[in-house]
């Protein structure tokens, strides 16, 4: 690849404002491949330099010849693992942002246990069926999935209903774990080896976060099916006298994936799922190793990112910097897969 | 009117301090109008060049030839209309940023829903009291009251009761649909007939939002009456898979507004007050034609701004950037009412 | 002191990074004084010039005269108080920023009822144990905990269950408010005698504010004891109609105190802890007298910091350049004790 032609790209979804914002501030040109209904909307942006519409998602290998010949380096992000599938996103053959070996880490949730086990974090109890189980539970389908298809379960029989008419085939009896939600976004870099905490978000799903507005009395006569259905993000900060914590818990997070899955491990930006529950401890439900939506929110720097930064910082950009840099430095290798 | 002595007014409540600054930071002259209680707190801000001070906000007509004397263009926002109400709004002289016949549209309920209707938008069921009701219900009092008033009933006795009670002579029953809030803010110019998303937000609402702090136990015992004041605005983003959606609604709005209302329709800046199901759609429950208070969380812009502009643009200073804009255009007649 | 040579100190925890970024964007250098667990993160920020470690923040009075000889001016936060206690604080001699006559007041909760009574401030009613109490209570721990050891109870069974295994000596009998939070953040220039909202925020606590995500159904059959351990800090704007109110309220709180504490009263920064019921009134729970975590959402300012400023703006910022104005104006005597 010419890295002086270097063109930014990714699909039209989940973060793609922020990441061709950023590529464009950091002086790259730009391209988003996305579908019919989202293509008006994406033109409407002056720094996208080029809209390139497929049918659906999933035809998106069907580009990649052209996308290689127009050296364009792809940004994954959740949507686009959701909607490639793992098999195909790892036999594409574009530029590639990070490490794919990461991805069968990733996607498998016996290995992602053994990840974060080797990184000395907590982790909610995970149940099989046959299991003397501690209820309640949620039950979480694989993948990306932006909480669709997640359910609660009280009881056995509950449970074994639900299972029975769930669409999706994988998934994970996880412990519920009372407590509230924080999601950090952290970003390591392999050309300086050194960790950030970009930004911090909560979820807002629908409509497990409207239940409360629901008074008791009408709650006990009409029955509400909880979901966990992601449709926004809103800002946190965390108490000060946890960060430090956080921050090890992501250092820790990279030291263990360079022992399991290869020399250069997990980097670029990634994000810790978790509960945290009143004695100030977190639990930690999930990683991913990629760009997460709760970034969205801070497209102009977030509080822990002005820390860093005397200018704005999003992940989106901070992914391109690191690709400027590596360009400047000639080790473009070290970031792409 | 002299386009070149023209000052930003408003009222001094609501958003005044988003619009005053804004139309500063846009190189124009301001003037708030407000009232005793508030004047000593307006008068701290350096970017408000004049504080007329009024007994009441009902007294606002009394000087109103002071104010086209002045050259004034007058800022609506939601108190402005809640405190002259529709007709005083309607008869005034000064000039005032805004197509006063969308108002029509706007203030009744019927038209509303042709309106919404027309542009496709989906909408929560409206009830008559003699209809075959599915509860929960929410009452909701015409105008911009913040909040005030409304009231959830879970079956007819209750209903009755307390609409028998209600001060609010108009109101609408509307189904109650369990999702999250979310609400867009968009600004649509008539100069360059282009939309924009400024910034969206959630409302905080008392006493309802605390409600799910109390734990079920005590719920059960002390009986409280959800109320839905508005007392405040926090952040959010939507997911990015919805966002062609979200301006799509807005677009289509104003298509219809130039079909229903009159050629030009509504413009500046609106707002869709949706409520979000697990299935990802959006149920509009409301339309104001104005500024909203959400917006005062981005005096220094918003994720989604920031896509648009490479400076700090509130819906406050992109109203004034728009004044100016038809100033130097000669076209300021296309904005005024 | 030498006052061309101040440097900046604070803490390792709470706010500390707020306020030694602040310090270093007016030009100060800066230090902090911290544990091992949190030294290495401290490091990796590049506006702390140094970085003492001591074995438990207990022991730092014994490293006072090392911060003495190199003219540090130490900044408080809620830690601080928490971690040292009253008396060591009062009679710490380094320089520090405040007056320290007000931790007398805030630091006992009937002199703080006098105070706020006095500044005619709406306060929850306080209860002793052999009151007609009109339940649900809350029942708090003196000082700065964070939310920690707080309980709800409903009745006097459950108030004398557990109050009899409360860990914390003096705690206070309040009545429990259904209203949403919001803390309103404050700096008082004893240089210019002006106030300012610097900012607001509502606080995020464990378990509490996820116990209205868990239905009805299963909130039946686990019993959860709600906690109000304060994790992180989320943003809000407030009603601008109600704005003029919170700022009174503010300039109240100053005015009691310089005729109750001594002539220079509260300056600095301090915040009032709210709760507003649906007629859209105050009740301050609590006034902190110095820097609060909320304001660590605003490292490059607020909503209301930008009306008052053309540049970023945090609270730990506005500290700082408050001493760089003092020391210009040779009038550091009056921000110190």
């Amino acid at each position: 690849m010419d890295s002086k032609k270097v063109v930014i790209g990714t699909l039209g979804s989940h973060s793609a404002l922020q990441i061709l914002k950023g590529a464009k501030d950091e002086g790259f040109p730009t391209l988003i491949v996305t579908i019919p209904k989202h293509k008006e909307f994406y033109k409407t942006f002056q720094f996208i330099d080029e809209v390139i519409c497929i049918d659906s998602f999933s035809e998106f290998p069907s580009i990649e010849n052209e996308l290689i010949k127009r050296c364009v380096i792809l940004i994954p992000h959740g949507s686009y693992v959701a909607y490639l599938g793992f098999e195909k996103n790892k036999n594409m053959k574009v530029k590639y942002f990070g490490n794919k070996n990461v991805l069968d880490w990733e996607s498998d949730r016996d290995k992602q246990k053994e990840w974060l086990s080797t990184a000395r974090i907590n982790m909610p109890k995970q149940y099989e069926l046959n299991d003397d189980i501690s209820f309640p539970v949620i039950v979480k389908s694989h993948g990306a999935a932006g909480g669709n298809g997640y359910f609660l379960a009280n009881d056995m029989t509950e449970l074994k209903e639900k299972i029975s008419t769930f669409e999706h085939k994988k998934y994970v009896i996880q412990q519920y774990i009372v407590g509230v939600n924080l999601y950090v976004h952290y970003f390591y870099s392999p050309l300086t080896k050194r960790l950030e905490i970009m930004s911090m978000d909560r979820r807002y799903e629908t409509n497990v976060d409207s239940l409360g507005k629901i008074p008791h009395d009408i709650q006990k006569e009409i029955h509400i099916n909880p979901s966990y259905v992601v449709v926004g993000n809103s800002e946190l900060v965390l108490r000060e006298g946890m960060l430090s914590k956080a921050y090890e818990m992501g250092r820790d997070v990279i030291e263990a994936s360079k022992k399991l899955v290869d020399k250069r491990g997990l980097y670029g930006p990634f994000c810790l799922e978790t509960i945290i529950t009143p004695d100030q401890n977190f639990h930690v439900m999930e990683i991913s190793c990629r760009i997460v939506a709760g970034t969205n929110l801070y497209i102009n720097g977030s509080a822990y990112s002005w820390l860093n930064y005397n200018e704005p910082m999003s992940t989106g950009r901070r992914i391109a910097r690191e690709i400027k840099k590596a360009i400047k430095e000639n080790e473009l290798d070290l970031l792409l897969d």
